[in-house]
């Protein structure tokens, strides 16, 4: 697999070039503003210390506080998480939301490891950034193996180092504390909307159009819901 | 040459077997605790933008604020920078210093910018590394190629941003500033020191001893000096 | 009359078993988190100085700040405090506020003192309690013979203690000072939706039925005003 | 031409006695809470430097922060901007909005300098006001010789001066900053309701009205497009 | 036992009296500034959680920071509290220290509990009490059943809380931590210059004075060694 | 009388010619860099309101936290502050102290004031210049009509406006509060070794001489006091 960082500055200079960007520009959005990298030493279940190693990317802060998940994955690098975090500024930009982009993670295995080694994996990352994300400088959120309860442990470990309640610090929190709804289906309805906007474009009518969908986990399965209600048909799904 | 880092590690994993560390200790003192890269967008004086790489390393922090100098070199990497941090850990610790081990450098050649590019260089890093630098949290100190001209640069930024006077954010600032007298001949003194206790040591006498001086510079003028003003004999200098 | 706080853990604790709490749950919420109390020594009109106790607890913050008025009587005890933050805790979360509960007093009698009395006493409490107050930390609000006027001089000493203009810790504020509307009423109304919602839960219709008013103070006032309006009728008021 | 500051204190002195204002109020009313006059060093683009003049006026902050223009001119004096701060409290508080009377100004001819100049002049200016500005203390906006671009200025420069994103510190930034949608042509669609109102006041139709237009900048041109919308016909402009 | 407090009144109001204190002076020194009482969880070694309860007292500021230990005892009372930090003012002012005077402790059995359990408790009640204390607001110390290692525990904690290094914030500390030498024997050598300054204001000689020391902990050891290094003979110890 | 501030800029423009200085430094030197204007609103004893003018201005804090006294006069001018600071600036910079040129003053006059009325003048001037005062901004001391108890009052107002203790906000405190001991013979100690050092450069004795001192109060008493405990004969004193 090529690296990632490598793709994204690729990508980024093709882009730049069709858009006759001036070079002082593309010199600035080549590279990361700031990464971070720490250490994280957690306690395990049977009382050994281990070390892990946790990133946080951010690319560009121009049009307001960094925004991007925070990932949890044996095979995370710094070069995926400085991509990841470009890849952001451009979402945000595109979607013309206040936001820059930036990206985070901790390469361990969340699939081995207790809830508790992961919340104290969670908190100790947490205390170690601290000081270059916030509500009006970074904002994580939810990504690959994290979840609401990680935002959770984020927000608190943040608020309790802040002195106050700080929920802003953390998109994709649970409901209970201040969560946004409709979040869960978001992307599903990304798909449903997409798709619309596909056959408006084409001016063509989506009435008796036949589904198929691959995956069926978050994404697929609130799409399948959403374009069924408007009275398509799905005739297969994969998993 | 080999890498530095790597280095580092070696002769901390033999030192750890030899003094019979506990398994979490190593652990947690094989990586630092925390490195920042940060892009540096200067503006050159021909007009034209260079963004800039610099790092700072915190290898530890457990004994007081990181503590160590910042180089301006084309050939700074990031795991130089690692590993000078790691060796201030120990050299604070050997010294019973109220301080950990902390390193920076820029990726760049002084001696082909002006004075307004370093100091636009200076100012730039100074205010990306903020956040995790101050009197109490990480403190800069002249290295190669920075004098106490930059550290002024750092101290005036670092005092802009936090909106108050804070001369103790960095050592090894001129002496109108702050800065503590004897430090430019501080290192020939320990060349003189160290002679004097090894002959002490040896219970042999160091009269009538020839000097021969390896290097003219900051450290070897004034050891001779000192060596001379004790009545010992400079019969060779070399530069 | 039996002892405020007894009643409220025995609430608590048979609330519990029905509920089947944990123990560690049961453990963390019998308890208050914090709990100050506070002297507040003030110049009395005629010269002297008299030094009032004033409280404040916050019984429990893990769905957002605490929330809870400030009373000011000369029967406060710190017990009493302590069971109505205990029971903000509940109604908060009954209704799904992102607060936890709070609340405050000065045993005092504002009934006998004049109103700079009683301005230099609220703002010599609220500075006595700064450090634990705050938008994001526990907003206070009127309550037994605490007016807006009282809510203004705090958020007014509050806001000079914090350099800024600080309007969000308390509620209850004066219209012109950010107040909500609506609420004055807010009691009296809640009464009528009470009622709307009895009748509509037993299947029966409001139309026709009579209606006493025992108290006519802020409550009785406005349902009154709101059940005439849809038609019922006063047959009898008290007050 | 009068001293703006003598006619803003005798029209305040006139409608305070219309008004039967007690005396304590008036002797609060008739100065600025707070005026700060700073002295901006900037390098021309001539190699040069010169000193500039910047004056920030805080009328009164009773009923919000201090809200009001910067204007860059070169007859700005101290006089002037203190009226205009007096004025501002008037305005937002006839309007009942939130904020206080505040208004600042550059002594500076910004037609002869460059944009480099201003820049510079702009920033350094928001660096020395930085300690008694804020969105919750005294929040600028444009005015005369300045627009969105200064604007954007000053809130990056506060937002590093902050350490994270401070968008609230100014209004009239440009919208991808932040700013707020109508605000061009705000001032225009203001002569517009009041002419409406006026008409509807004296209970007469605005049909068939012609209209003459004194001064087409951002004022005037929006007025005459707005009010050429609901049939009215401009039959002379002037500029 | 009589009640620890109002001994401590009785005794303030006696001197009171003495002094002739001026009556607003006796109301303001009568009452401590503000105590806090915490609830501190923590999860013991089993699994179960605890519920300890925690109290700081501040009894006065007005010279400086507040200044006392902090106890580990199952009888620790809030009267207790207040009646050490109640001396404390006086000690600290008799000695003519810029500190006022405070006390803390924990309600609990640290011989029944392990190491692990007591960090927790410590580190729990640090961040609980951590608004209001700190090197300039109120500084602990060890006190009953806690000693260096308990304050390392405080230090890292109220560091981390601040996001830097804070050694003020407690004394005591280990040496290697920024503790001062001395510390240990400085009962001892209180006990043992309080005797020679009683002979010399009795004009006597010490010399030939036989001793009996009861009590051979920390004080009584120091003691003393210190005596006998004058050459006075220890004739009899008791523990 | 001449404008103090005219007089203070043409000493300062004969310097800078003398001196050589620099075209941009002598731009740079010739005004303060910050002054603030403040409305002080004061309760007088007899219920009415007074509103008083302040001043305060840094002049240069290039070499670090401006220094310099508060005076309390009916004839203080804008331009009798801004001159004093400039000459605070050149003061500390000749002695080499690390400190810029600060001054302040309230128009007011002290000597038909009741105490109160002063501590409510002192500390509400206090709370309107915090942002800009404080140990690392700018640091006051006493000067005309101000003294001990001014500065007690200022060191008080801005410890409870930052929540903590700060004694090093003020000099010229009481001894009591931390006061340097020695300050108040420290001008008469000045006279004494000016004379001392000006006859050891005449290279003539200084014994036989005698004395006539014009003034008797702080400055006088303690250098005939000084200057009488080496031998020299008072032979006039006038007051």
């Amino acid at each position: 697999m090529e690296n990632p960082w490598k793709i994204a500055q690729q990508q980024f200079d093709r882009s730049a070039e069709i858009l006759g960007l001036e070079e002082w520009l593309k010199l600035k959005l080549r590279e990361p503003r700031r990464v971070i990298i720490v250490s994280v030493p957690v306690k395990m279940d049977d009382g050994t210390l281990k070390v892990f190693t946790g990133y946080r990317s951010q690319h560009n802060t121009a049009r307001g506080p960094a925004k991007g998940g925070i990932r949890y994955h044996q095979d995370v690098t710094l070069d995926e998480v400085k991509a990841l975090s470009m890849w952001m500024t451009w979402k945000c930009a595109v979607l013309n939301l206040p936001y820059g982009g930036g990206k985070g993670g901790i390469r361990c295995n969340p699939k081995t490891m207790s809830t508790g080694e992961i919340e104290r994996l969670t908190r100790r990352y947490t205390s170690e950034i601290f000081d270059i994300i916030g509500p009006d400088k970074d904002i994580p959120a939810p990504d690959v193996n994290t979840d609401g309860q990680v935002m959770a442990w984020i927000m608190d470990t943040y608020s309790v180092l802040s002195g106050r309640n700080v929920p802003g610090v953390v998109t994709g929190k649970p409901l209970d504390l201040g969560g946004s709804e409709g979040r869960d289906a978001a992307t599903g309805r990304g798909v449903y909307y997409t798709l619309l906007n596909y056959f408006r474009h084409k001016k063509q009518s989506i009435n008796g159009k036949t589904v198929i969908i691959q995956g069926f986990g978050n994404a697929g399965r609130y799409a399948a819901m959403l374009l069924e209600n408007i009275g398509l048909k799905i005739v297969g799904v994969s998993d």
